[in-house]
């Protein structure tokens, strides 16, 4: 097996481990900074391991129209193209085709779809999307999926979790037959099935006899109610083998970390906070700050006078406020690394609850003081 | 006095140094970073260090219209605002008002501009320059002066540059006269007078008997030939008091550096490391890569196989090329890194050689391979 996950620690159903991969060991709970083109924005390689980041994610469908595989090959794969000795997810490119691309077509045997690019047209199949992730050379893949928006009729969730079944066991077939096989790359198992709950249960139980290398839970944090993601999760995870890492996809907000790790998810990415630290928000405990705001013109106090970070220790609010108000680059350095940083802590801090069986306790004292609607000084 | 030069080494005409401030030594001949803004675009101080900047310039005209002073003064002056500890020299605003400004309205009191931000309308006089420099803090000031544009006509260029003599007079009054004085902050005089020889040579006689810590040279590489600079500099750097530094402004090709330095010139500043960077140009020896070029395209060399820049050392053409064409951050960080580090690998290069009584084989050297308009693999 290429991974492999050591629970170390249960704490209600919260739980902190070790997976284990060839290119090192991320602690679980872990958050993963997205690097959808190869690189995760405004920051290097050696910045993401200051602030702690043991694993990446990165997006097959970008990498795949630019610069595209044969680019990527040449380097002799995604980690020495970028520059990053450490574990990569991959994504299927599945949730992109149905979200960025302008115009698509699914059949059973895979998807037609426009680049957001250039408009150009291109095809895949689940096993065209391993055969990318294989040149990519990540160290987790995840197969094509079908997936719906938010909301969904119940038809058109039945639909999509049940071709998104079919496309795993091709996906599976395929990346243990005829390519590299499993010794070298993780292939996970995408949960579809909208929100409905009796669809979600479906797709778990289909998935887990399949038996993949972890699992991921998909289509979810693409509009619903937060409580609506909750729910679903409560009545999937238990379902999951407990001896495989759990992934939540598209969660990255503070309080959907917590909720998620309190449900006994193992792994997250999200755009989030670098997306945000492009607008000048930045995480600081119990919300957010908008520097951007004319209050901070005059504040001579870092982003969270708590914090350890690069920017934290650096430089100010209204230093940073400026760089952002003139579109200066280093201005997106410092909210990015802060965000990452901050993120990452946040992990770490659960983490360490779960280890001393105080979960419960960090988990009110976060609520406690969690008030992303007020302002945070 | 503020700054001190101690000239070390002398061959031909070129001269090495260390000019002493209360921040730092400085070895001449150096290049000086442009930070607009209070900052140097897409780099860190920290960055700044590693590469071997031991002092920046920064721009009055913008600090003064955004932030402000008065946000600067409370943040403890620029050093502290920007989080940098090493000198820093500000130019007068002189070059942005006639530059930058949509309009401006010269008279002997000052000059009323409108910002090229918001259009809003503002003075600057001699006193206020200064002033706003006591405030920024910085290390080395620049008295008002008038810029004509290239070309100007003999009429134009001498009614700017007795003005700038006569600026100058009053700069230095208000600054040792009304303000913290020239214990702290060094003040230069500004010699103009257009490609007009008479009138430059006039100019840097009326400055020299005022007395400043220093000379800069401006109102040059604004259009003209490079041969007419040269021609200049040939003309006035020997009148210019040989134990004070010379300062050529807004100098920043490779082949301008060594010209200059070879006619004498201990310090430079330009915004074309940085400026051509973010439009994927670097510097290479003996001329410039276009990254962007669909030749670089599957290119796994570094930008230049001898640099041992951070940029260099990890990672190829191919990558920066997609990080540049994918509008990614990292791919301008790299290119800014690499072409600051260029060009102060470039200075000491040239230092090195003034030491070793070398200079004269340094700049045949670089001429040889000097050929900006091939390509340079």
């Amino acid at each position: 097996m290429p991974i492999s996950l050591k629970i170390t620690n249960i704490c209600g159903r919260a739980r902190a481990g070790e997976l284990q991969t060839s290119r090192g060991i991320i602690e679980t709970p872990a958050f993963m900074p997205v690097g959808t083109q190869g690189t995760v924005k405004a920051m290097t390689p050696e910045e993401l391991h200051e602030i702690g980041a043991k694993i990446i994610l990165s997006n097959t469908y970008h990498l795949y129209l630019r610069p595209g595989t044969k680019i990527i090959e040449q380097a002799g794969g995604l980690h020495s193209f970028m520059h990053w000795g450490r574990p990569i997810l991959t994504d299927s490119g599945g949730f992109q085709v149905f979200s960025l691309s302008p115009l698509r077509k699914v059949k059973e045997e895979g998807v037609t779809f426009r680049s957001h690019i250039d408009g150009s047209t291109h095809f895949f199949s689940p096993e065209k999307a391993i055969e990318v992730q294989n040149i990519l050379g990540s160290d987790i893949m995840m197969p094509l999926d079908h997936v719906v928006p938010y909301p969904a009729s119940y038809e058109e969730a039945l639909e999509a979790m049940k071709r998104t079944v079919r496309w795993a066991q091709r996906s599976k077939d395929y990346h243990y037959r005829y390519r590299q096989g499993p010794k070298e790359q993780a292939l996970f198992g995408i949960v579809q099935g909208g929100t409905y709950e009796d669809l979600r249960v479906q797709c778990c139980r289909e998935l887990v006899d399949m038996d993949f290398s972890g699992y991921a839970l998909g289509g979810l944090s693409v509009g619903e109610p937060k409580e609506t993601m909750y729910r679903l999760l409560d009545k999937t995870v238990h379902l999951l083998p407990p001896e495989k890492p759990r992934y939540l996809m598209g969660v990255g907000s503070a309080d959907a970390l917590v909720e998620g790790v309190s449900r006994g998810i193992d792994l997250f990415d999200c755009v989030l906070p670098t997306r945000i630290a492009r607008n000048g928000r930045v995480m600081v405990p119990g919300g957010y700050l908008t520097l951007r705001n004319a209050e901070y013109a005059q504040d001579m106090r870092p982003i969270d006078p708590g914090c350890s970070c690069y920017a934290c220790r650096n430089y100010s609010r209204a230093y940073i406020r400026h760089l952002l108000k003139a579109n200066e680059i280093l201005g997106v350095r410092l909210t990015t690394y802060h965000n990452l940083h901050y993120l990452t802590g946040l992990m770490s801090g659960m983490r360490r609850a779960i280890k001393e069986n105080n979960f419960k306790q960090f988990y009110e004292e976060f609520w406690a003081g969690y008030n992303p609607g007020q302002k945070t000084s």
